[in-house]
């Protein structure tokens, strides 16, 4: 039976592989101004100088505070500011108030970060074999790099609610400007199901979360999967055919959330350019608003969207079961968020066989975030870390444009309730046989 | 591969079978004065004079209608009316006015009752041997099994929103005059686990909806489940542990529910005795404000409160393929809603085995309600009865005292949101060994 | 220095007064079902049963507790029940929520008026000559008549809520048939302003309510009011113009109160008949849905509509002062809702000079509802009646087709929210000169 | 008749008020960081940023864009961006999305304050002697100041939203270190009333905005006015004695204002110094959170929290016409907004006669916002600036703390909603005499 917040690497992470994955976070936001860094554009997302803030908390409420000599806050009331949602800690800014902390700057933010960063050093070269401890630092990375994507998905909404359409990079996505090309053919991949195991196995020298555990048995139909992600030209097809005004398409509580918002289209399409009286499908990226490309991947779909779109085209959404048993036997490649000339946005699918199971989109699946058979929190604040959000929300699989490299796996599960759009969230198409 | 809206029984229901379940409705509301019956308590809730009227709208729709010589509307707009949320048929009264409809007066929709219950008697002796005609009959009849049960409960919930507390009926709770013992021990009933076959099994001679339907395998971990209900005693143990001020307890969608709306008990619970000093729990009952029994299950609770309860019992709910393999080895007896004594209120726990599996509570289960695999809904209006409702709703199985007898069974899946309380809804405990 | 809730008639009412008035409201009642009595379509209306109930309560509360020998209440929990917003009584049935009481019924509430009605006569025979007593009974019945307005007003909402345009009764609005002819020319009055007194003499043997003292002067602008109210055919003119569509004619607030409800009409303005194909404008009356006849009065106009009409006619809202002093030289006549014809409509204006200055509809002014200087209110509960409600609502004069005979007066200041549109309120033009 | 938007200064404004004026609003923004002047902290406050730009989008959609040759935007976008509420010219930025602007940054906002005075100056100095155009320049530089005010009271806001409190200058209140003595004794000025004048003559030289026009007469009854403001000490002493707890003191919907949001004091008032276990009041100050001085004024108070401490007191606010009228006899000094040492904050009152009248704490008065007699707005978007917004708002004098020094005069009308607290709103008492 587990007990525990997490498995860990063996070996554990070396005091460089803190410093990379601390840096990783601060040039993610080095292309931000204060002001992009400090506002807030709706509640489910954080400032990017708050993600700066409060990852530097979790190390120094999580690690600093039970194991360094004399611990002292670098600032008492960073306490209660950064921290998101674990009662056990103490008080919380409430979350929708963010956007208001204009103090501390960016810059006292970075200082922050740089003081608990040596103070960090400090404490590793001192407990270089202190398992628990190393695994409360892996834990902290792991959560850290959560929170890169968050802060890339968090800042495109901001930017996106400009009517000016800035740009975070000038790094324009694939395809947009080589034609309108659609995507490969979507072709199908069976399984004929029975009893499988999911999972993690725990100790076994990779890393998860304690939502990734125990590994279990589970029982399969025979079912298909689809070859690669429904692209724009697919999407933009369900859309053409009314997609957006058929209620049949639709869950029912998804109808009512479509109605009620009057949506029409993913959250960042538009019909026109900038400006412009063109009236072709544009998509808002971390570029800016750039034509459309009919070969990507369609990204920004909620639950609904997904399963509507599914519903039309005679498929369904795959369950994380069928997910993980797919991808267990595909390489844990894609186009991660990490390098510098990444794009932050999915690429196409390529080659044979089944294609962006990683690093391109987030897949919803039809799976209702639950706790595996066995599952156990950890005793204490941390605990907190997973399993209170297991419910109303779904699972999707596989990491996409925003993840670090090395931070996702096949059992890696995420979770968003069924109305959140704002992630990189795709579809995979699945059936049965 | 299923197609079909529902599993019929052999043999299919008689003219007389139609009579007794429609009669049985007008019997349910005969104690209720044109006031009652015309009165909306929450949008969730419907007026019993409503519930009336639309189960008649069903057979009017779904089988005169189509199957009717000469079909003409008992009254053209009451389609609009008593429409629920099928949009296949038209548009749709909104669910939250339903209150507003002083006319048709109860005696009018009585009377539309009694014009399509003699037509469809007509229709009946004409069709006896057409088997499409008589499954959307029986759909029908089961349909309107459910809104006696909702009936029963949406009163309930009415009346409880007025300070008088008025009775439904006279005939009280067991025990709340037997003083307050503790319910019999909780005991634990293991199983191994394993390959299982849960669903229903189809063309079987009983009555299913397609909601139950592939029956299919499903792998169990070794689990136990408790012997009974969990009881008010149990419950009140609770908050008396300050059960509803420590958030560690609860799901944090649940706590921030909780903290919103103020919540300190279950609905129906209450401090004092109507205008006295006694600070004692009573509940609220449809025969009016009683002491509160410990021996009775506790009901009307949310599944957040469910899972909170279990929670901080070191326990967990059941999935519903655990609830349904234990259901299917018992007896299909309880405290249902029929017969001249139905108490319409839960009973206590008696006997060795497995108590209280039907028609005391319905039982949440941690399970989202989910397509099972190979699901299918029927083509048109009336495929929409159940799959389009398939999103961030919890399972809940075994009937409650307010289940007509002969409508529930093992395979049976109700389903409501996390937040629902009106309900008789309870919680039989599980746990991994 | 007033210092008292109301100014008294002389002579004081009378048994046979007190009689009428309570068997009024009965009659007003009379045509509706239990069902309809119960019903409540929005928080700013009440059931009838529970205008019925209140004003009983006023007696109860006001009259016998401190004059009855030995008072005992009818029913205890009625003085929550049925207190409607008096602070110094105690506890309130939330406003929202008079609706779920199904309990007590119509008969119920019936027999409690009987029982305080005899009581009532009791205590008028021994308290002949109690000048006090007999003006807390006068307020009462003033009282009392208010609510029968509202008794009008709040069942005509609650049919138009009903898709079936129920009709209260069938004495069809003058001239609906009659062809669509326009209303008799407007004409302008002019008045050369200087100090006015306007406000109620005191001790004049007429009665008054504590708003409309002390008798105070004031200064007025040179100016003309317009000889009639605003017809129909003149408000489909405004609507036909763009009125609805165009911010220039709108209070900037009342732009975005029209833009978040979708607002295209007044609240009673249909484009076509009922279940027919026929685009003409018809209204919902309390004899059902008939064609706009273009000669009545608009009404049910909030404050923003009627402003947003007269800036668009070129004109304003007249002043309270303004409209009482050319109210104080006409004669209190109109179409009030006495009488076994009165229609509950308001009438075409006829004849010279100023028409329908009294009993015909509602005339918003544009001044905010304020205390007169000098202003006090009584000790006490009863003091609670008008002064805690000055702000933020707007005075309107003249009474209307649902105001009882002898209930109004030049001096009246009747209140409502800007927003209010289910009051019989209209509009007469005022012009600087 | 007027028919104007407002009355211009002779001689009218020179290149070098101009550049006074709003060399002005850059040093008010001086203390702020980039991401200070981003955030907005609720709807109805807005970033200084956009203070900023607003401001000069003014000056180039009003002033440039009908006068300049060869006009072209600084940014086509800004028209859009900065556009407040004047439909007139077109589309708007949705108010309570101004703080997501953070493009364009404050230092391009800059540049577009540079270039709009640059292209300003020259056009100055082309239309000396073209009345027409300074008359729009003159209402800019109001407008402007009226900003200045804004900003300073939104900046306020929005730090006081931040645990920290942190500061904006580091000069503190007067008297807040010099213990508590209260504030000197409260005396009353008497006035015969009769027909006075009020509103601004016109032509005088003088500059007012088109509310204040035109010149007219009023009646006003014998009264007396405080000779000071509301002190803190006296509001304290409204809270010891319950005043936050009875419904007896407060307008209807201002109880039900208090009540919704559980406010037991001012905005700003707290019961803890920062971080420590003090209980006696603190006020946030643009100076950070200092012990309240009972000497100083109260404010930020609301118009219900005014009212409700009036009726206290035994009291009742002025009417404005009262208000101006002993406003008329006051010299124009008090603690403005300008010069190097301004506090930000209220002074003590001193010396004999009326204290307090300007610059200190608008003052509100009992009048509801409203047209004064023969009011006309200006022709098209210009004409937006105050007419639209005369209803259900009041109207405050005086002018604050954080008001320009020759922004304000005794006819200057100034409006808020019964609920706004952010402003330097305190209470000068009236009564009848």
């Amino acid at each position: 039976m587990m007990n525990t917040l997490a498995t860990t690497t063996n070996p554990p992470p070396q005091p460089a592989d803190y410093a990379a994955v601390r840096q990783r976070s601060v040039e993610l936001a080095a292309p931000l101004s204060a002001e992009d860094a400090c506002a807030q554009s709706m509640p489910d997302a954080s400032p990017a100088k708050w993600h700066l803030a409060h990852t530097t908390w979790f190390f120094e409420t999580f690690v600093l505070e039970p194991h360094e000599l004399a611990f002292a806050p670098f600032h008492a009331e960073f306490r209660v500011l950064f921290n998101s949602y674990y009662n056990g800690v103490g008080a919380k800014h409430p979350r929708a108030q963010r956007g208001l902390l204009t103090r501390p700057s960016l810059a006292e933010v970075l200082a922050y970060r740089a003081n608990v960063d040596e103070r960090m050093q400090r404490l590793l070269a001192r407990h270089a074999g202190n398992a628990k401890l190393l695994a409360l630092v892996e834990l902290g990375l792991h959560h850290e790099q959560q929170h890169q994507e968050l802060l890339v998905t968090d800042i495109k909404h901001l930017l996106s609610c400009n009517p000016l359409f800035p740009a975070y990079h000038t790094r324009q996505p694939a395809d947009t400007t080589a034609g309108s090309g659609p995507a490969q053919p979507l072709t199908w991949h069976r399984s004929d199901g029975g009893v499988v195991e999911i999972g993690h196995a725990g100790n076994s020298g990779v890393f998860a979360f304690d939502n990734e555990l125990p590994r279990h048995r589970v029982y399969l139909q025979p079912h298909a999967l689809a070859s690669r992600l429904v692209s724009n030209g697919e999407y933009a097809a369900f859309i053409e055919d009314g997609g957006y005004r058929n209620p049949a398409h639709w869950l029912a509580e998804g109808w009512d959330w479509r109605t009620a918002q009057g949506l029409e289209q993913p959250i960042y399409w538009h019909r026109a350019g900038q400006g412009g009286g063109d009236d072709a499908w544009h998509e808002f990226t971390l570029a800016g608003l750039v034509p459309l490309a009919s070969a990507l991947p369609a990204v920004h779909l909620s639950y609904y969207e997904a399963d509507a779109y599914a519903r039309w085209a005679g498929a369904r959404l795959p369950t994380e079961a069928e997910w993980e048993c797919a991808a267990a036997r595909q390489p844990l490649q894609g186009h991660f968020v990490d390098g510098p000339d990444a794009l932050l946005h999915p690429g196409v699918a390529e080659g044979g066989g089944m294609a962006q199971m990683f690093g391109d989109a987030w897949q919803w699946t039809q799976s209702s975030y639950a706790p595996y058979p066995g599952f156990r929190t950890a005793e204490g604040a941390v605990g907190e870390y997973n399993g209170k959000f297991m419910v109303n929300q779904y699972v999707l699989r596989g990491g996409s444009c925003a993840t670090p490299a090395g931070h996702v796996r096949a059992t890696y599960r995420n979770f968003f309730p069924a109305t959140a759009r704002w992630q990189f969230s795709g579809v995979r198409l699945a059936r049965d046989v």
